[in-house]
């Protein structure tokens, strides 16, 4: 890391071999570069030609990947080396690329003779229509873009299996994506990989009403789930805001998190089985149903959480809770933080069973919905606010319990002052100013986003941390989460976008986070946004280990290339 | 499988092998027979001398592994090929050698130069006493015995490093060993392998109040760590019969299920973190202590239920529920196994959050324990009786739960008569009546077990499909287990243990349980016993990428061998 993209292409030996190919009529040269998506206009760029450099102002596009075609250049160039875009035209130069090098790998491009036999396999569904296209190579969050030039939809299992088996003989690199909810770029290709739907993907394959289990396509929409599963008096175990498009093969691909992980778990252990197809197409049938299995590793394990890069998720089995009866809600402030863990540890004690989330917010982020989103604090002005929500089978007792913990919380003053809803409106407006916390942040500026796991009683100290370290180069600091989980989303907003700031923030943010044993990715896993920041939570001995797994199980390394592990040359 | 030991030798070319030692003063032939525990007098021997049958009679010893010495053999001997030990002597020929070929791999033996090695890195913790590994070396069930000549006692995870270091680069076996509860073999050698035992590495590390993670070396006995924990107001997510003894390190290296697993699920969702040492030293430190963690593969869960084929898990972080207020049982009779069913769906929505345990036991268990126990049944005769368990936060509320569930599956048949239990006198000898059916069993005869896993809306037609089966040559053939979880023990009783009878179970069980998608081990791992039946519930992807995986970690396979993956030569 580090250095400029000049040194780095000379320690690579880069630039004898653009040199070799200078003769060549067009030639294409994909640099990718920072995906903040404030940066709309403008653009500063140098280059060097044969050792000169030169600089380039007011080229325009998508702030993701720009793939610069050089026709019939005539004489060597170099690769992109600072590059900035920002709402004002350019200011500065970011070091996105000596940040993040990332170079095409040697996988073939898609040609005439493999799409008739895409064809063949999946008549009418191999996309190679632009927009179509368009609209599958950008993340939702657009800020990371690809080039993919061929989108297939297999329906089946045995299609899936085809296509890789193919891919993998003729060394096509393949993005697997879901629902594209991702939040690290995980599920948008880099470059040109082909894009592996599992959109029509769709169908339940089973349900057990005794058990509450289902078996179903990766490709199956996780509220559609749900509302199949509430039809039979059984919920989902996880929910998320994506939940209208996402898939529940993505949802496991990416171990996602969400709102019922405190009560229901990870899906490590609400997941019972996959079948995942290989890189090499062989399809591994690990799809039982069984709560207890203990023949052999557990390799289904190796699948949840690797985003698409060990092989592609093609079915699910999956335990459901029973559908609780009744729901509360409390919003509650608290005069410190420590006070938020002592109600914490409180509500376990005296909720126990029915908690189903424990949610933290401090002050600045109430301002904030307040000023932005004009909402208003239903309760007296505090440091800190928690949501804490009971879900259970009778709600008389319920309501019981969470009066009686309201009655200890307040009389040993944890807690300063609160409201409680039981009906849907009032709880969906109490809902509202914990949820929209992302919205009014946006409002705010330009937002620096961090999404880490530290041992609960760390939980804030960073905030403060970072608070008192940026002083006033930073409009906001703010700090909320799923307490409960452990899970502290950060976010810095400033009026626009600063280079030193950044610098003042990252990496100490990650060394903060890893010297206190956290995780820089608590929920959203590492995609490629976060791949190279993995050695702040994983020693290199795993580290290595994933490296020797991925190198087993996909040789050529043609599943979802660019992800989740760093780029070997860092 | 199948075919003598003679066609065995001759098809490996082992008996050129032989012919060559022949010269030798003396051979030791290791042959590793039925572990059936009522073997105790007799055995029948056959062997070829020279392609000569030779025919023992008489020889005595444990049921396990024999090592016979043949000193000053003049002529080539060959293995053991039929084996039979019953309480009567000699009555039939069982192919035990035949169905579990087992051979020493060319490990290398304990030198005293390894010997002096390890007594200065584990000063006065290096035993080669005969009493000491006596004990050592034979499980608990007395079932099955190796013959170790070295016990090791590390104290830290460097010291276990460094012993699998040298134990790797001088092609040593190692067994790692916890508290030696394990039902299948796993916990022993199986011949000459080093036990690298936990029992001193017993330290509690660190304990988080606020989020109840437990961080420990992987010695620790659960009944201890348990009471640490309910100290501090906690529980520990497992409880197992064998708590008094057993290690939490190998209750995570076999997955460990035991009676909570209905409520706070399984060890792969309550671990948090892990530290393993790999087969040649290296310490993979993932001892993390969050709840949310999604950077890179979940390596942990690679050694969790790997029964110490992969690494030896030196320290756990793990994820402690908060201690339940009150607890209530409930006895209840049903007419039918389909009411069975009805209850438990009925339970899951009343009860929802609070139960604990669903039990389920047939008629003929209850016969066994009023027959050979004397104990009584509460409740008037039924089919099938059930055992409910309620652990909450408020004694009223729970009471109150059960009470309307009660009147529930009372007035609409699913239950016919029933008892309550809330104080603990009651409770425990409500709890005896299916904890003790295995005692019950083996005063009932020759006892054929089988723990397995099936859908739900299955568990009890095996029972009724192997009673028919079996017809008037068992003795009993009776059901019962967890329910909740899907996992029944089916059971088989006879005077005596007879082969046609053994042939008649086996391998239709374990067919059956394939064709149900069925686990045909349920919680107690392969270990030993059941490795080359793994072929019943894996397909043979899953079991070659699981041999993959062990060839990348344990290049050597000094790591447990003979166990948990099925043999080669299989």
């Amino acid at each position: 890391m580090g250095g400029s993209w000049k040194d780095f292409l000379q320690e690579e030996g880069l630039t004898k071999h653009l040199e070799a190919r200078r003769q060549r009529p067009a030639m294409t040269v994909p640099c990718l570069f920072s995906w903040h998506p404030v940066w709309r206009l403008g653009v500063f760029m140098r280059w060097w030609v044969n050792g000169h450099k030169r600089t380039l102002v007011g080229m325009t596009g998508p702030p993701t990947l720009l793939v610069m075609k050089v026709k019939k250049c005539s004489r060597a160039c170099s690769f992109v080396r600072d590059f900035c875009m920002t709402p004002t035209g350019a200011q500065e130069v970011m070091l996105t690329c000596d940040r993040y090098p990332v170079r095409r790998l040697p996988f073939a491009e898609v040609s005439e003779e493999d799409l008739a036999f895409f064809e063949r396999i999946l008549p009418g569904r191999v996309s190679t229509d632009p927009h179509e296209l368009g609209l599958v190579n950008v993340d939702w969050l657009k800020m990371v873009r690809g080039c993919s030039k061929v989108l297939l939809k297999p329906k089946t299992t045995e299609e899936v299996s085809q296509i890789l088996r193919y891919c993998n003989k003729k060394n096509l690199a393949v993005n697997p994506q879901g629902g594209n909810t991702g939040m690290v770029g995980g599920s948008v290709p880099v470059f040109d990989e082909i894009i592996l739907s599992t959109s029509l993907m769709n169908q339940v394959i089973s349900f057990d009403p005794v058990a509450g289990i289902l078996v179903c396509q990766a490709g199956c929409i996780l509220e559609r789930l749900n509302q199949y599963v509430e039809d039979r008096d059984f919920i989902m175990p996880l929910d998320l805001g994506a939940k209208g498009s996402c898939h529940i093969g993505g949802n496991v691909a990416t171990n996602a998190g969400g709102l019922r992980l405190l009560r229901y778990g990870s899906l490590r252990g609400t997941v019972l089985g996959l079948e995942v197809v290989l890189a090499d197409g062989l399809v591994l049938d690990c799809l039982t149903s069984l709560r207890k299995d203990n023949t052999g590793y557990d390799l289904k394990q190796l699948f949840i959480g690797s985003e698409g890069t060990l092989g592609i998720i093609t079915a699910i089995s999956i335990l459901c809770p029973q559908k609780p009866k009744a729901v509360n809600l409390a919003f509650l402030g608290c005069p410190g933080f420590a006070e938020v863990l002592k109600t914490f540890t409180t509500c376990k004690g005296m909720l126990g069973e029915v908690l189903s989330a424990y949610e933290f917010m401090d002050n600045k982020c109430m301002q904030l919905v307040e000023n932005h989103l004009r909402l208003s604090n239903p309760v007296k002005e505090n440091p800190f606010y928690v949501l804490i929500e009971t879900s259970g089978s009778d709600a008389g007792h319920d309501e019981e319990k969470l009066n009686n913990f309201l009655e200890q919380v307040m009389n040993s003053g944890l807690v300063t002052d609160g409201t409680v809803a039981t009906d849907n409106m009032k709880i969906k407006m109490l809902w509202a100013l914990r949820e929209r916390i992302t919205e009014a942040l946006s409002c705010d500026g330009y937002v620096y986003k961090y999404d880490i796991s530290l041992p609960v009683e760390k939980l804030y100290d960073i905030v403060l941390d970072i608070r008192s370290r940026l002083g006033q180069s930073a409009k906001n600091v703010v700090g909320y989460g799923h307490l409960g989980d452990g899970n502290l989303h950060l976010n810095v907003t400033a009026n626009s976008y600063s280079s030193s700031l950044l610098k003042a923030i990252e990496p100490y943010v990650y060394e903060w986070t890893a010297r206190h044993h956290g995780s820089i990715s608590a929920e959203h896993g590492l995609g490629f946004k976060k791949k190279d920041f993995i050695g702040y939570s994983k020693p290199r001995e795993a580290i290595l280990l994933m490296q020797q797994i991925k190198g087993m199980l996909d040789p050529k390394g043609i599943l979802n290339p660019y992800k989740t592990l760093p780029s070997s040359s860092c």
